[in-house]
C-alpha cells in the first residue's frame, strides 16, 4: 500500500487540486485521522489553485486543442446553466400561477354560495400545497430550506455547507418552492430561483450527479475549486434574471452580493448566462401568451410595468421620499434582528425535536395565513368603484386571482371593490401590482394599508425560517410598497398636484425597505428599475436606497450576513474591524499553543500528532543560519491523509 | 545629516508608504541615483498600504474620532466630486451648446443671402474654436490631449503617467473639450468627461493643488495610494454618470472598465458619487429648461429618448440584429487598428516635431471636417417632406442645430428637407437623437447614410489622437447608429411590418459598435439602455454586444488597451497568456544577471548598486541553515534613497 502510493506520488498530488466536494471524507473517517465535527460542519474552498508540480506538469502537456476544448465547455456550461436556469423558473411560475390561479377561481365560485365552504376550501388548498412543500423538504431535501442565499454567498466566498449543492436539494428547491409560493405563505421565490441556479451550475461543474449515475466523464473537466465557483457564480446571475427577468441585475447581484472578488472575464460569461436566460425566459413567455400554459404568460416581460407612471417629480416631494428611506432603513433592520432572534430559537429549540415538528410548525403556520388573509377582507367595508372614463382600460370589480385592480369580495353591490381584499386575497405578484399601479389614487384606504402592513409583516417575520424554500424578495417588496404608498397617500392629499402618483411611493417603498434589509446598492437599483421600466425614477431610487441602507447599517448587518452568521458560514469581510487593526496573530491564539511540523518529520509523529489536536492546517517551519525560525508553508489535514507519507516528499513534489 | 536621519527614522519610514505623486524626483535627482528615463516614464503605485512598523504605529495612535474623521472625509469628497464633476459637465455643454448653437444659427441666417459667406463664416468659427482647444493643450497641458480613459485605467492599475492627474490637466482639459467638440470635430466629450472626474478627484485627494496654493492640511489625510486611488475610482463613474446622465452606467463603467478589483465598500461610495452627480446635473437642467442656459436645456435627463419606440420584436429580426453585431465587430477591429497605427506614426514622427506641427495637423482637420460636412449636404438632392398628421408634432422642414428631424439647407421650395444635413450639418447629439428616432421610416435615403458613414468613419480615425481632448463614444454612437438604420432600412422594407422601427436598428448598431471597438460589456449595456430609456431592447442589446465583442476580440484587443500599450501604459491581465503558463521566471530575465542585495551591506556598496544599473527594485536575499537562497524582500530604488542608511534598518524598522 505505501509503495503503491510511493510510485503514485504525482497522483496524490494531483489530489491536493482536483478533489471533489466531500469526496474525501468517507476515507479520513475510516482511519479516524478526520476532525471530529457535529455533521453541520462548512469546509473552506481553495481560493486559488494550488499550483503544485503536478498541476504545472498536467498545464505543460495540456496541448491548445485542449485548452481550446477547456474554454469551449465553459461557455457551453454557461449556454446551460442559463437554459436550466430560465427552464425551472418558467416551470415554478407555471405551476405557482396556476396552483394560485385555480386555488382563487374555485374559492371565488364557491363563495358565490356560501363563504363557509370556501373558507374551508381555501384553507384546504393553501395546506395541501404547503404540506407537500415542507414534506419534500424534510423528508428529502432538508437543505432546501429557506433562500439558501446565505449558504451561496458563503461557497462564492470560500466556505463549502455541507449538501447545499446536490441534485436532492436541487430537486427539492424547485418543487418545494412551487409548494410553498402557491400555498399562499408569506414569501418568495426568487431566492430559491438563486439557489436553484446556483444547483444546476454546481452539478454541471461536476459533469453530472454521480450519485444518481448522470455523469460523463467528457463533462468532467473542472477539478479546481475556482472552476466550479466561477459556474456556481453564472448559476446565481441566472437565478436572479430569471426569477426579475432582470438580466443586468442578475450580473450585479452576483458580482455584488455573492462574490468577494471581481474578475471581468468572469463578467463576460456571467452575462452571457444571463442573457441566455433573458431570451428563454422572454420565449417561454412569448409561447404562453396566447393561453397555452393557463394563468402564466398574461403581463408581458417586465413584471410590474409602471412605465406609464409618474414622468416628473418636484424638490418638495423630496422630503417624502427621504422619510421612506428611513422608515425603510427602520423596519428592515427591525425585520433582520427579529428574525435572528426567531431562527436561533428554532434551531436551537425548536428543530432540534425532529422533522414532525417542522411539518407541524409550518402546517400552523399555512393556517394563520389562511385565516388571516380570508378574514379580515371580510371585516372590511367595501368602498364604491371609481368612476370609469368610458375608453379606460380599468376594470371594476374584478375576481381574484387575476390581473387587475378593484378585486370583488364580499361585496354586495354590484359596483363595489373589498380594497384589503385586492392586496391580501390575492396572489403577491398581482398585489404588488396594484400597490404599484398609477392612475388608481385613493384606491386603497389608509387603514386597510396600516393593517396590511402590520399583519403581513408579522407573518414574513414568523414564516422566515421554517422549513420550506423561501425568498424574502417578494415579502420585502409587498412590505415596502404597502407603507411606501401610505406615504404616497399623504403626499397626493398634501401637495395636491395632479402628476403625483401613489404608485410611484410604493416602488421607492420597495426599494427602501430592501435597501434596509438586505443592504444592497447597485445591484438592487438596477433589478428595480428592471422590473418597473421606469428609468426616470433611478435617482429617487438611489436616493432612498443610499438613506435606508446607511440608517439599516446604524443598527446591524444585511439580512444574509446575519443568517450566515447564525448558520457559522465566516464570511471574510474587505477590511478589519477597527479593534482588529492592533490586534497581532499571537493575541488573536490567546494561549493556546501553535501545532506546528518541522520540515522533515516522521510518519508517527504525523499520525500522533493529527491525533492529539482537532485543527486543520499544521505550519510547517524551518530555521535561518542565525536561528530565526521562518514559516515555509501551511499543510492541510487533509493533504497529510492523502498522502501517507511524511510531508517533506508531498512538499517537495 | 547622517545622525539627524537616524533620529527621524520613523519619519524615514512614513515616507515609504505616504508620498505624494511626483513629489520626491527632484530630491533623487540631486544626487544622481534617480533611474535614468526618457522623461515620459510611467511610474508604478503600491497596490496595498506597505504596513511597516510606523504605519502601524500611526494607526495604533489614531484615536475613533480620527478614524470618524478620515472615514467623514472620503464621504464628504465622494459628495465634493460629484458636485464638481456634475458642475463641470453641465459648463462643458452649456458651453458646447450655445458655441454650435450660435454657429449654427448664424450660418443659417447667413446662407439665405449667400452660400458662400455662409461657408467661410461656418469655416472660420470652426477654426477659431478648434484652435483655441489645440492652443490651450499644446502651451499649457499637454497631458489633455486624447481621452485620458487608456490614462486613467493605467493609473487605476498601479501605474502612474506623467502629469495625467494634475491642475492644469484638469483646466485644459475643460476648456479644450470645449473647444474641439464646439468646433464640429469628429470627437465627443464624454472620454475628457471622465478624465476631468478623475482629476477633481485626484486633486481633492492631494488636499488641493500645491503649485498654487490651493491646498489645506486638513484635507490631506490620505497618504496612502490605495486612498487616492479609491477617489480616481469615484471619479471615473462620477464623469461617466456625468457626460451620460447615466448614474448607474457610470459605476459600472469604473467598475467594469478601468479598475482591476472589486471592492464592495468602494462600490457603495461610487454609486453615492453618481447620485449626487446625476442630483446636480438634473437640477442644473431643471434651472436651464426654461431658456436661461440659450441653446442648452431642451430634451429632459435622457439624452436620445426612444421610449416611444419599437416595443415589440419577433425571431425574424435576429437574423438581421446578428448581422449588425457582426459589421460592429469588424469595424470596431478595423478602427481600433487604424488608430493604432495612426497614432504609432503620430507619436514617433509627427509629433516630434514639435507644437506648431501639432497645431497645424488639427487646424487642417479641423479645416477639412468643416468643407465635407457643408459640402457634402449641398450636392445632395432636396427630399420632399413627409405628409404630416394634424396632430403630430413632427416640424419639416426646420433650421440646422435645433432639436428635431428634417433639416432645411439649401432647399428649394418650402416642404423639402435635406436628408444628409439633418445628420451632417448639424451638432453630433442632434444627429443621433436624429439616427435613433422613431416614426420618421424612410427619412434617410441609403446613399446618403452610405456617404455619411465612409466620410465620418474616416474623419474620426484621422481625428483620433490630435492634440486635443478626445471622446470616442460620440463618434462610435454616430458611426455605428448610421450602418445600424441602414441595416434597419432593409429590414423595414423586406418584412413590411407595421411596428419594426428604423431607430431601434440604429440604437443596436451603435451599441455594436461601441462593443466591437471598446470591449465593454455590461456596463455598455446599461449606458445604453439609460441613454435611451427604452429597457426593453435589453436582450437585443446584450445579444448584439457578445456577438460584435466576440468578433472583434478575434482580431485585435479593446481600443484602450491598444492605446495603453503604444503609450507605454503595463495593464496586468487577469489572467496569464497561454505561452506564459509554462515560463519561469528565470526564462523571461533571459540571460541578464539578477542584482540582489545581501541582509547587511555598506553604504558604499548600495551606492555603487544604485549606480551600476537602471533597475527600479532589488530582492533581499538570505541564507537557511542548510545553505538555501531565501529571499526576504525587495527593496525600492526610491526607498534605498530616501533612508540614505544601510537598509537593514529599513527593513527592520
Amino acid at each position: 500500500m505505501l509503495s503503491n502510493h510511493l510510485q503514485n506520488g504525482i497522483e496524490t498530488a494531483r489530489l491536493v487540486w482536483s478533489r471533489l466536494p466531500n469526496s474525501d471524507d468517507e476515507a479520513l473517517d475510516e482511519v479516524g485521522l478526520s476532525k471530529k465535527s457535529d455533521g453541520s460542519r462548512s469546509e473552506s474552498l481553495d481560493y486559488e489553485v494550488i499550483e503544485n508540480n503536478a498541476y504545472r506538469e498536467e498545464q505543460a502537456q495540456r496541448g491548445k486543442l485542449m485548452v481550446g476544448y477547456y474554454v469551449g465547455v465553459k461557455w457551453f456550461f454557461a449556454l446551460l446553466i442559463g437554459i436550466g436556469t430560465g427552464l425551472a423558473a418558467v416551470f415554478i411560475n407555471i405551476s405557482v400561477e396556476n396552483f394560485a390561479g385555480w386555488k382563487f377561481q374555485l374559492t371565488f365560485s364557491i363563495i358565490q354560495k356560501s363563504y363557509v365552504a370556501g373558507f374551508l376550501v381555501y384553507i384546504l388548498f393553501n395546506l395541501l400545497l404547503v404540506f407537500s412543500s415542507v414534506y419534500i423538504v424534510t423528508q428529502f431535501a432538508p437543505a432546501a430550506a429557506g433562500s439558501g442565499i446565505p449558504e451561496i454567498k458563503g461557497y462564492l466566498n470560500g466556505v463549502d455547507t455541507h449538501g447545499i449543492l446536490l441534485f436532492r436539494t436541487l430537486i427539492g428547491k424547485i418543487f418545494g418552492s412551487i409548494g410553498s409560493v402557491g400555498g399562499g405563505l408569506a414569501l418568495g421565490k426568487e431566492g430559491p430561483l438563486v439557489h436553484t441556479g446556483a444547483c444546476i451550475a454546481s452539478l454541471l461543474g461536476q459533469g453530472g450527479s454521480t450519485k444518481y449515475h448522470l455523469s460523463s466523464r467528457w463533462l468532467q473537466v473542472f477539478k479546481t475549486d475556482r472552476d466550479r465557483r466561477d459556474l456556481v457564480t453564472c448559476g446565481c446571475a441566472a437565478g436572479v434574471a430569471a426569477a426579475f427577468r432582470a438580466p443586468v441585475g442578475g450580473v450585479l447581484f452576483a458580482l455584488e452580493e455573492v462574490t468577494s472578488w471581481w474578475r471581468s472575464q468572469l463578467m463576460w460569461r456571467v452575462f452571457f448566462t444571463s442573457a441566455v436566460v433573458a431570451v428563454v425566459v422572454r420565449t417561454a413567455m412569448g409561447w404562453c401568451k396566447s393561453g397555452k400554459c393557463g394563468h402564466f404568460g398574461s403581463g408581458g416581460f417586465i413584471i410590474w410595468d409602471i412605465s406609464d407612471g409618474q414622468e416628473d417629480y418636484s424638490f418638495e416631494e423630496l422630503l417624502p421620499m427621504a422619510i421612506i428611506g428611513v422608515i425603510g432603513g427602520l423596519l428592515g433592520a427591525l425585520f433582520n434582528q427579529l428574525t435572528l432572534y426567531i431562527t436561533y430559537w428554532r434551531r436551537n429549540y425548536l428543530h432540534k425535536k425532529g422533522s414532525r415538528v417542522k411539518m407541524i410548525e409550518v402546517c400552523l403556520v399555512s393556517l394563520i395565513t389562511s385565516v388571516i388573509s380570508f378574514g379580515l377582507p371580510l371585516l372590511r367595508k367595501c368602498s364604491p368603484c371609481p368612476e370609469v372614463e368610458l375608453n379606460s382600460s380599468i376594470e371594476c370589480p374584478r375576481p381574484p386571482g387575476m390581473y387587475g385592480n378593484y378585486v370583488n369580495f364580499y361585496c354586495g353591490k354590484d359596483k363595489e371593490y373589498n380594497d384589503l381584499a385586492t392586496i391580501f386575497f390575492n396572489t403577491q405578484d398581482d398585489a404588488i401590482r396594484n400597490l404599484f399601479s398609477a392612475k388608481t389614487i385613493h384606491e386603497y384606504s389608509a387603514q386597510s394599508l396600516l393593517t396590511f402592513l402590520v399583519m403581513f409583516y408579522s407573518l414574513a417575520v414568523v414564516t422566515f425560517g421554517t422549513a420550506v424554500p423561501a425568498g424574502q424578495f417578494v415579502p420585502g417588496i409587498m412590505i415596502g410598497s404597502t407603507y411606501g404608498r401610505l406615504v404616497g397617500m399623504f403626499v397626493v392629499n398634501f401637495y395636491k398636484k395632479l402628476n403625483i402618483e401613489e404608485g410611484t411611493y410604493a416602488l421607492l417603498g420597495a426599494a427602501s425597505f430592501l435597501g434596509g434589509s438586505m443592504r444592497m446598492t447597485v445591484s438592487l437599483c438596477v433589478i428595480m428599475v428592471e422590473i418597473t421600466n421606469n428609468l426616470k425614477l433611478l435617482p429617487l431610487i438611489m436616493l432612498v436606497l443610499l438613506i435606508s441602507k446607511a440608517v439599516g447599517d446604524a443598527f446591524n448587518e444585511g439580512l444574509y450576513e446575519e443568517q450566515a452568521r447564525l448558520r457559522g458560514i465566516p464570511l471574510l469581510e474587505s477590511r478589519p474591524k477597527y479593534q482588529m487593526r492592533k490586534m497581532t496573530a499571537k493575541e488573536a491564539c490567546g494561549n493556546k499553543k501553535v501545532v506546528y511540523f518541522p520540515r522533515v518529520v516522521k510518519v508517527a509523529d504525523v499520525v500522533s500528532i493529527l491525533q492529539s489536536n482537532e485543527h486543520n492546517g499544521f505550519p510547517v517551519i524551518d530555521h535561518t543560519r542565525n536561528g530565526e525560525s521562518l514559516v515555509i508553508g501551511l499543510m492541510l489535514r487533509r493533504w497529510n491523509f492523502l498522502s501517507n507519507l511524511p510531508f517533506v516528499m508531498l512538499w517537495h513534489l
